[in-house]
């Protein structure tokens, strides 16, 4: 069973929204990056054997700026682990899956990451993170 | 830490998006309910320590029916385990947070769940389960 990396949420202002998740839930800070070629700051916070990540973007023409614009603050994409990314794309192709990334790309992280059309998904943007996926093994 | 119990997903047809979740991504389906006074059909798949619920409103006029029709389909909301729902609830009251639930109810699985407002999480609407909140106990 594929684990769940993280669920990831666009604010306009991750800090502020950072705080209210450890405050108020409890999470705890992690991770913060900045990734240039994707526009975003990203806050990582721990929820378990998954993650909360945060992400602002660092102007309003990078994806999650435009996305901000046009639907506002709130859940953006989920990530799944698996273990060999060009397996799963090249098996997601052969399935009919739209994906976003022909190839792996870094991610938040330093990560090897690639994003699946929303179209293929009910709506719902997924990413897939190159990663241990043992049960055992921390979110990182 | 608080554990994510389900990640959700507002869809016009479960049974399909669950087998692209299962086809695809390789999740297994652990449940299937109807939740009446919530006029939903839920699907719940494992992923890990935490699931992925998928819920299709069994009406135009229940607020699933009325996510779907203002929205579109795609993330809805997230859930976190508490062990013991009214103080979490009587807490973050006191924290100034905004509840949709004052009162615990059931929800899905016969747990009791409250909904916190999405005002006070950065546009994500955000659901409390009451449930073991140890890591060894897998998502019911």
């Amino acid at each position: 069973v594929p684990r769940l990396d993280h669920v990831n949420i666009a604010a306009a202002d991750a800090e502020a929204l950072g705080k209210v998740f450890t405050e108020v839930l409890g999470l705890t800070l992690v991770e913060e990056t900045t990734v240039e070629d994707q526009g975003v700051r990203v806050l990582k916070l721990a929820a378990g054997e998954t993650a909360i990540e945060i992400t602002e973007p660092l102007g309003e023409e990078t994806p999650v700026g435009r996305f901000l614009a046009k639907r506002g603050p709130g859940l953006h994409h989920m990530a799944f682990r698996v273990a060999d990314l060009e397996a799963a794309l090249a098996r997601m192709k052969a399935l009919g899956v739209r994906l976003v990334d022909e190839e792996p790309r870094i991610g938040a992280g330093g990560h090897r990451i690639a994003f699946l059309h929303p179209k293929s998904f009910g709506g719902v943007l997924v990413e897939l993170v190159e990663a241990e996926v043992s049960e055992e093994n921390p979110p990182s």
